[in-house]
């Protein structure tokens, strides 16, 4: 299902071709899955970089669509307002053709997503027209433009959030000592499904006793334990958007250790969460966090950054951490994770999502799960 | 789980120095997650492009695994063999001393994964280097030695391929009119995690009526009916290792049209089959199929190649289409996957993986499910 209106996607033509006209190329050439999507409605993903289902070619007038024959229906049907082009070769063989008939003179391409090889072999090409073509970094111009969300979008950003909101609540409640970190990540696959998910942000990642000190730890077959905390880390997607959120549970009470690192983690949280605000300093929020750990002394194990963006991609513009620091504009929806990670014994993570407004910090996730210490 | 010997992967090093001695640079980085984990056994998988857990480092006489402090301990724990590194900025800023500490002058990339950004940033660092570092692509090195499959990797690979076929023949049991094609897709993510399956190669396509002349459907709500084609395109991983399959199945009898397009994709499939022997040429087996799907008149209807290999990667290398030759060599796993799509209609696709060995084809996956008309 697509919930943005046709209008939707015009409109981010028309403000993509107003960046590309005060500082751009003539023509943008957009193959990064969710800034396709963004621009056209088109919904194929790539399974896996860097196979892929599809490039858009946008200049000031025209506006194609260049896929493969497996998509080239579905292409059609999701992209009206698009040109669909079916390629019959390499895409570096059979763009160049495309972008002559365009006119331009210069193409911009997302220097973070296409592969050395790929850009190597269409330059040759591109300078082998006549006249000649250059291509020319975007420098995030589609990824900027998605990082402040319409109304549209936060409408389905916090459907996304609401819902695995309930699956982590419904989740918990069905956790108990002996349930494998496997099963309880199935169970969740499961539960998000029954609750109308399109699927999963990325794959659950269920964490018990020393597994939760590895931030991105892969459920095994370990049972949980009372006492030890348990992080569940989860997302659900919904209309193409994702949610991602965090708690850590101990079924029963938590060692004295593990209730002072959780109640650091948490008041890492809510410092950070209370200096949300329009235009904000994004390292200024990291460091709110971080300096409340280094006070509690943990600060050699707080290894990542404060948060991200989220969208269409669980992982996306802005990143909240300790470097390159940047202005968090009304409207953006970012996460707020803060977490300790003690080797070989375990660690907490807290994540919400929240969004800008006016006024300060909406939480899209659910306010409940936190133990009051 | 781990099923290969700490030996598998100290050979590939060795195999993979020698190789890099005869013609490559001083040092490989690698950074592509299926050649990470082939080459070393870190299990950690990249959840987007291009975020990434991980790279190698390898010279003549270093092993160097970089990560950053969300892996850490995973990668010291799943590749022993590798000197593991913290980074604590970006790549392309914390590799470059590394890369000096080796003592390479020269260090070859996989130009196929590596972003043009990346490569632009980490090209600088390696030149304010004294001396200085070039980047060199490395040519498919890595993907090269993953074509031919060691006796573990076969297993694996017959296992994964076992495992999907039970899963498709139950779930062909299950099907009835009315099932949409996302509950037969949950359904078939279900069975497979119950036969012990790590995940789906791919998300499940169900492709119903006139949905199954889209080779890359996605599925909907829609309801199967009796006498359409119904495409099921489905795989499991095991161990890391990927299994990949097709069926078209009919509930009741099909179409005089699609009886035919059946009799004549399978046939196109069983022409290709017999030709394959160790160093074939991947053109000769397309060809061999798609003649057949010519002279039944159906040539505009088939429009991706015969096959893929199959591995760590659900495609990988070799490629087996029309173009871009290849002997594939004995060893190799690949799939055999014809397919007629008629827009509107509908389509059929069957798919088989198979092994090249000196007698000739193995069929890894299941030899049921075919209609004998």
């Amino acid at each position: 299902m697509d919930i943005m209106e046709r209008g939707t996607y015009l409109n981010r033509l028309t403000a993509l071709r107003r960046r590309m006209m005060s500082s751009g190329p003539d023509g943008a050439w957009i193959i990064q899955p969710e800034n396709r999507r963004y621009l056209s409605g088109f919904k194929a993903e790539d399974t896996h970089f860097p196979e892929s289902s599809g490039s858009l070619l946008i200049s000031d007038s025209r506006s194609l669509l260049i896929t493969d024959s497996r998509y080239t229906l579905q292409a059609q049907h999701e992209a009206p307002q698009f040109e669909v082009k079916t390629l019959r070769q390499d895409l570096a063989d059979g763009m160049p053709e495309w972008v002559a008939d365009m006119g331009a003179r210069t193409l911009g391409f997302e220097q973070d997503y296409v592969a050395w090889g790929l850009h190597r072999r269409l330059h040759d090409r591109l300078h082998g027209l006549s006249p000649n073509v250059d291509l020319i970094p975007l420098n995030g111009l589609v990824e900027e433009m998605r990082e402040v969300k319409e109304p549209e979008e936060i409408q389905v950003l916090e459907a996304a959030a609401n819902l695995i909101s309930e699956v982590l609540d419904e989740m918990v409640r069905r956790l108990r000592p002996g349930m494998t970190e496997k099963e309880a990540s199935w169970e969740i696959e499961g539960l998000a499904r029954e609750a109308g998910a399109e699927g999963l942000s990325f794959p659950p990642i269920v964490a018990s006793g020393p597994n939760s000190a590895l931030p991105h730890a892969v459920p095994t077959d370990r049972g949980l334990q009372t006492g030890e905390p348990v992080i569940l880390d989860v997302g659900a997607r919904l209309n193409g958007y994702c949610s991602d959120m965090t708690r850590t549970i101990f079924l029963q009470e938590p060692t004295p250790e593990f209730r002072t690192i959780y109640r650091t983690v948490r008041q890492a949280q809510l410092a950070a969460l209370k200096e949300v605000r329009p235009l904000v300093e994004s390292t200024h929020l990291d460091a709110q966090a971080r300096n409340l750990i280094r006070e509690a002394g943990f600060e050699d194990y707080f290894g990542h950054g404060l948060g991200h963006g989220v969208g269409l991609a669980v992982h996306e513009r802005p990143r909240v951490g300790p470097r390159h620091s940047v202005n968090l504009k009304k409207g953006t929806v970012f996460t707020i994770e803060p977490g300790i990670y003690i080797p070989g014994k375990g660690g907490v993570r807290l994540e919400e999502m929240v969004l800008i407004e006016d006024t300060g910090p909406r939480i899209l996730t659910c306010k409940n799960l936190f133990y009051d210490f």
